[in-house]
């Protein structure tokens, strides 16, 4: 069962600073814990609600979990909505290592990167990092101002498009473009004015550099090709997650 | 001054009970006030935070409010906070009516339009209300278990992109379908499984029907023509505000 102290511990990982001591996360609910089984991330345990035991989902999950070798516990709904980072718990609580997760070597960023300037919304970054994986980009470089992607809620947002993730890494404005252009990227930096990126044609590796609503791009950045998404209607601006779909379709068809 | 019984009047709002008896509702920060003045949405009142009064943001925005002749008054951060939907209130608040922000006759819905089945989560519909009004689509439908496009979260999400849709409508699926096609619509169904967006070449107006990533599409829309986004990566879903914002860039180009 799980213990007061358990609890406190893993409630405490939803604090970045306790985070990142222990290197570790929560995984909350049962697509996340789904993904993360698919992509052979290493589970330490799970949680289950002993309320929800005998439902056909939990009995073909635990079949895996069995089969996976991975330590599974049955525990009050109390328990688990206390270690839960949701209002109301879907019931499935996994603790996973974030060791292996990332390499942070910039010398292994060798295919397409999405850069993330100024980026603070979780939703967002966890959504962004979601359509990241569905477009294959598995490098994603983030200015040190960025948010944190493994915030509870980033992850919930990105709904396992973290394990496909293979680089990342946090560095200056001013370390990515070096980096960017000693290894022969086009950069291409989303702005609200700058060249239709229905007339992109890339032939060589690229960047995506999407910076913050609120902020826009960092001084670094301004000098790079500017692209932008053409405006049909009279509102001013596009949230950053959507932005980095349509250009990320553009870039990859 | 706020009252007591006007802050449990407005905070009555948040529920969609009372928000549908009093077709009103809470503009929360500035951003989504800006936008509503710009369209020139009739406000009831205004309430600002007094420990921003002096700052040049609010000077400027009290200088419109004059100008058009809106009335605001200055409220303790306490009582803004009671009555914001946020938990970090930015300190400005609007109140504005519903009545003549739609119209719902069907016979109106002439342009391309945006169908919504059974798409509940209330920051998916903000964001792809944006997306729409970034596009230039104006027209809505939504099947009758869609969640509620003035939900406070769904206002807040949309960032003003409520005030250039002007025709929205709940609807069944047969009734949206009879409807697009005694009118000679196009109709694409964003689906897992489909012919490739970036193959679509559109001439005549078109219907772009979005399912939730929960349930998929309605029975009733399995027939029609499905379109897909290509996949690029091992993920297996993407967000459908995301799929919105790439289809209609793709619909619209």
């Amino acid at each position: 069962m799980l213990s007061n102290n358990k609890i406190k511990y893993l409630r405490s990982l939803d604090k970045k600073k306790f985070r990142l001591i222990e290197n570790k996360i929560i995984l909350d609910g049962l697509r996340l814990i789904k993904e993360g089984l698919n992509q052979k991330i290493n589970f330490e345990s799970i949680w289950i609600n002993e309320a929800i035991e005998n439902t056909s989902t939990i009995i073909d999950l635990t079949k895996i979990l069995k089969q996976k070798n991975i330590s599974y516990f049955f525990e009050s709904e109390k328990n688990i909505q206390a270690v839960s980072n949701t209002k109301n718990s879907q019931g499935v609580i996994g603790l996973i290592s974030t060791d292996k997760l990332y390499n942070e070597d910039l010398n292994m960023f060798k295919d397409n990167i999405v850069v993330l300037d100024q980026i603070s919304d979780p939703g967002n970054l966890g959504t962004i990092i979601r359509t990241c994986a569905w477009f294959g980009i598995d490098s994603i470089l983030l200015t040190k101002n960025s948010g944190d992607i493994f915030n509870s809620k980033c992850v919930r947002s990105a709904v396992g498009g973290h394990f496909y993730i293979k680089n990342s890494k946090y560095v200056s404005p001013s370390e990515i473009l070096s980096y960017l252009k000693e290894n022969d990227y086009e950069i291409y930096c989303a702005d609200l004015d700058g060249d239709s990126i229905n007339n992109i044609k890339t032939k060589k590796k690229w960047a995506l550099v999407l910076g913050s609503e609120a902020h826009g791009l960092d001084k670094e950045f301004q000098s790079e090709l500017k692209i932008t998404i053409p405006n049909y209607g009279k509102i001013e601006s596009l949230n950053v997650s959507i932005a980095s779909g349509i250009i990320l379709n553009q870039l990859c068809s």
